[in-house]
């Protein structure tokens, strides 16, 4: 470590300390920049910041530099600072000077924090098309696998009679659940920051509803303390969302792990999605499983990364926040890949028949039988003696068919009812206004 | 630390270690429990498990012991295990036989499920009132301080007009986000496991829709599987609901401690509310704000200990999740407690008059002053560069009337808009339906 | 939730807010309280402030107050707000006006910091013992099942042989890295506090030596501002090493659950500690095992919480700091008792003999007899290749003896010098000065 | 999401997957990976496993691969899978067969564990060195401001004098307790896991005492499988260590970023080091103290990303231990930064005059007249009631010199004792021994 001297090198340290990893993470933000601008301008043009033939101009150019960043022709060049300065400085470049007012009547502050709610409800968007997706699979799967037994585990010991049927329909509906929750969190995300300038507003006349429609957001952050006060917040609850479905699949995956242990051997994959050794003949090794799972549980601890360094800031902006993109941003091309993985073990998933011919899970059914009795007329309490006393005396038969209607049980799995609570929640998310209104901005 | 013998000794440690506070936990419970049973016990006398005189019989009890829990007269017994058993053995006692029979068709762990869902729908609700209290004070506290203009901070270096109004303002919508998030909770938690048994269903042929219906329920949990794997997935998704008020609270009491520190003087409590001392006359200790600040941030840390608690166990029941209750059931409290606090403070709140009329605060007008200038048409360079030099020069004079009229600034704090939002927000809470089913039940 | 006047109800609501479970955990202090007193009062005598007749008295009616708290016979009286005043009431009580003078000198600040160090590091060296129990009895079940083989896994699949007593040596030899760093955690522990006062230091000419000679303090707190930094600090690095060895005892439970489980049946208990049901007499729910787990990652959470509870705050004490005891003062007692339990379970553990008899075993040896091969001269991609083929064409014959000769190895587990590890780390405890110090003190 | 067929562009997804970041990573352990097989070899041959002269060749080699990493010269090619694979290569591409040899007697898992251990401990290493800079530098300004009052607070509150002698003094102090953690982590990496293979050890004669000896290692991890079960229980306790220096500097900050605060205005930094505004010439950004909180405040989350993601495996290799390096292998080189900012900012820090002349401060003095009073003789409570009297009349006349003499404070400061304290620790790091070694084994 060298002298602590106000020398160039110390200074160009200092400007590589504060920088850090933000031209990277400046680059999942661009195309929504842009999308911000081209709403602040037709705002500015409406309060009569701009003129009719600056908007019309700034616009054509605006909705150029935004098909450069979808074809990936653009970068932050060296030395510019930011994502908006690169914006700015190519729009100065082209137009002249025309091109320095679409920063009026806003700061960088309300730009990162629109930037922001537009990159997160856009991500949000696509990975609940993915989870959908996921939640397809394993709806069909469900359905395929209805009669394929498997024993039920409580306290990991064997316990009563479940199917895959079962088993893979419980993770489709905890998919229902995880997109309530990544509903919430969609809500919070579509509102609109800008106009909020550094946190305290600004004595421009600004027209906030006006860039709230364009944007397709669904009301305003209206107290602009508070939309400086929801990032970081809002960074969190996203995370939570993302953390939600991580633990979704971390469990399939716990689960997989144990069900293609040779002493479990329910199911199996193809060589080509494990790894394995020749001399090992037996040992597939469920490495994507694992990755998942491992992904899952990364994510359960993004929330508590970001309140721990947000947690006990006063109120307004701080140069802390610049550092929850770096596991955030990354997050959701991850969830998405885990998603895929899911999908692609489960699609090729084998499962073993006949499980339940095991000696070792014929206890199994004596509930079943049990219950059996009872219903037979049997009181309980003698039912449960005699099925006992014939366990003892090793003359207890099991029955091995499963009779279970009742709705979201073996026989009677609720597949329709839960496509339906999914669809439901579907229905909740306004991704066609918001689509449309994006649409319409780069018309 | 004595021999590992399995002597009496032992095994009375043994008992000691797996019940813990178990006991403690369920007294929680035990309204829910009896609840459940009603509802149960209608059910079973519907498919043919208990007869009509039986059924009255049994619900009369049931709710004789509901008055009993209400009035603080029903506790558990010595050696008596759980709820259920407290519940189920008054029952017998006083009835006989019949009194057994509520257990039928369902187990201890869809009990538990059950209570534990019923439990947490109460408690969100009840704190979804005591969120209304405080956001209506906070939005009255807004208005009323509306023209006292403070500081905003950026870095915590004085940048920008703000004012009290805002302040308070903002925490009151950041209320509205922090129960987008609790409606996400409520709604997972509001769906019945009833019926799921020990994870795997039943060979009854049980009517979960009449269970659903009679709890006042949106949905079934349908999946037995999933219903069981909802526990500890529940309990992290509400205990980050109450996270997120947590976090709310705590930004405000730390905004509230820097406030009444000295150096910034800008707010008091009367004495009574603070601690102090005779020979520091200047010393008033927050010291109600700093647990409000302490108890958030525990509450923070919430989710993560359930996650940790949870993570990376496989499907079906596992007793790790008993130890979820001991910190989640009394954070109900706590986090009430806080927000009666919070609003005891801010009731009591004084606000220094003319805050900004000390010098050290001249440049928060400054770019007023350049924007001013640019809505009288002079270029945003210009204007800037003119007051950067009168400022140098000692002879810029800020303007400290504070002109900003857009949405949600201080001279337009939207209160009205923010309202609505709340109000929308409350609408989507079914408690009327949830009200008017409890009622029914115990009538 | 009512209106927030300044009602004598709400001043009440303060002062139980304010006060929390804090008379409860100050019982924890109560008998380092006395001894810190103890020593502050010889300092006091030493520096001019008390004659040695007021010493005299004083001490003789501190060391009753400890004996008289050792036989449970001491309480916090109602309305008096803290252990510290309690003790001063007592003396003052029963030996007048002196009984205030030992408070000269120092603070509730400071006096808190040393009743906290105090505590912690009995507790440290209390656990510390149980621990080496622990590590004693599996070091001496490493030795007694050293020729019990067992299946390796890696990614949970079947990889190579293991043993019992590799198993088991295993989780000892993880105690003496997590005593390592409990150590480290003692060593921040044993310095003296005393003297800080309120975190700034004193006018009096403290002695803060003596007192750290008279606690058997290793050194000081030096800097005042620092001892007081301390707290949080402190606890978070205490938590960190309870953390550590929840963690060890929640691996091997989750060991123990997978090993019980009947599909790999390779352990089991005696029905006093399981429970199970009569009619699933395979059903040994490791209940004991389970919670351990839990509890161990309850605690694997708790340097998390108090992390989040104190991040951000400024130097100087702050009254979140109280709320920190609530879940670290019992998490001793419950890694004590998690100890034991382990304990008890791993003397009345059976272990299933011949398990590798099992067929699906069989490929465990292959890499064994790949090594041979190459030990005899074969090349290893030749031996490697022709093992491969000889598995594929089903003539592969495994050798089940296992000649692992290397340190820590199957035949050579390396009990001794495991030992020697554990005993090195132990000296590295000044368990016997601290003992002499608090017993001459005690006098 | 496409469609989960297993084809081309699946297996690629797979593979991609399954890499991940891993390659990037592998660069961190490149040169310990050489030193590894450098100890490994000499092993080899001691055993009869290499002859001499394949020794001689391939260590000659291994030297020349040590010194292109050190260079810069050395990456994975495209299509190999790990650095061990791309070491192997080279050395087979220029040597022929005979670099295929290092392999034997050794697995990916144990290789892979030793290139951890002995990263870690050179990362540590370089950690202490940079630790012990700043600590320097924080006595010497402690030194040199030791005059300089200011007031000390408590609940954020005016309290106390305190000095910048003893806040700059506090954070040295701090250093030593989390190098005496650091120490701890340090005891635990610097174990050796080489020879336990795939984590049940080996049927060679491995010498893993030599290895140990030659790479400078403590002692051995003996339990193989111990020394596979130390991985992620090895990163956690180096992360918490970090987290403890992130701890501290963050605490640093936020007081920095408080006493930059205008309203304070305690400090200040030359504008090379802060950000500002030329409109608001006040406004001097801290963004590096603002960041180093951050950062600081991540590292503190990182401990618990590690546990979430290890906790509740069984023992054993899992894949999921590969993604613990993505946060942790960065964390040093961020930590390393933010100590070199903490050093160049306080380096230059400025630090205002006679503080304590301001207004607001007067009654910091009067407990210290009250001391006064009571060190005349006159009774604690009188001199408290008197001052008090005072006060409330208007007579209180401070008296502002600051006679505070007793260890660590404002007059005392104790910085031998605390040198003393440091070199204490250092003196506990084997770093001569280690370096010995590893030079050896690389002439």
């Amino acid at each position: 470590m060298k002298l602590w001297q106000k020398d160039k090198s110390s200074l160009a340290a200092v400007e590589t300390f504060t920088v850090g990893r933000d031209r990277e993470m400046d680059a999942y933000l661009a195309p929504f920049d842009v999308l911000g601008s081209l709403a602040h301008t037709t705002m500015l043009e409406k309060i009569g910041l701009l003129t009719a033939d600056e908007l019309s101009i700034l616009q054509k150019e605006l909705k150029q530099i935004y098909k450069e960043i979808r074809d990936g022709q653009f970068s932050l060049e060296e030395g510019v600072e930011d994502i908006h300065s690169q914006v700015e400085l190519l729009l100065t470049r082209r137009l002249g000077e025309v091109g320095k007012k679409i920063h009026s009547g806003r700061s960088r502050n309300d730009q990162v924090l629109v930037d922001l709610k537009l990159f997160l409800r856009h991500e949000l968007q696509t990975l609940v098309q993915d989870v959908k997706t996921l939640f397809d699979l394993l709806q069909q799967k469900s359905v395929q696998f209805r009669d394929h037994l498997m024993p039920g585990y409580t306290h990991l010991q064997i316990a009563m009679p479940s199917s895959f049927g079962l088993w893979l329909g419980a993770y489709a509906e905890g998919l229902v659940d995880d997109l309530t929750i990544l509903q919430g969190a969609y809500k919070v995300v579509n509102k609109n920051p800008l106009g909020s300038a550094a946190g305290y507003g600004s004595s421009f006349p600004l027209d906030r509803e006006l860039t709230t429609q364009l944007l397709g957001f669904d009301a305003l952050n209206y107290n602009v303390v508070y939309a400086q006060m929801g990032r970081g917040k809002t960074e969190k609850i996203v995370a939570f969302a993302l953390a939600g479905l991580g633990a979704t699949l971390a469990k399939m995956a716990m689960d997989a792990c144990l069900f293609m242990n040779q002493n479990f051997g329910f199911i199996s994959f193809p060589d080509e999605l494990t790894t394995g050794s020749s001399i090992m003949p037996h040992k597939k090794n469920p490495d994507v499983w694992e990755l998942i799972r491992s992904y899952g549980n990364k994510l359960q601890a993004l929330p508590n990364e970001i309140a721990m360094m947000t947690t006990n800031l006063p109120s307004g902006y701080h140069r802390d926040l610049q550092l929850l993109k770096e596991n955030l941003f990354p997050a959701f091309q991850t969830l998405r890949n885990c998603l895929q993985m899911a999908g692609l073990m489960l699609e090729n998933m084998q499962v073993k028949e006949n499980i339940l011919d095991d000696e070792k899970y014929r206890y199994l059914f004596s509930v079943e039988v049990v219950n059996k009795l009872v219903l037979e007329g049997v009181p309980f309490r003698e039912a449960y003696k005699q099925v006992g006393l014939d366990i003892e005396k090793g003359t207890f038969v099991p029955e091995k068919a499963v009779h279970h209607t009742h709705a979201g049980s073996i026989g009677n799995l609720g597949t329709e009812q839960v496509n339906a609570l999914m669809e439901n929640v579907l229905k909740g998310f306004p991704f066609e206004q918001v689509d449309a209104a994006v649409a319409k901005l780069l018309q």
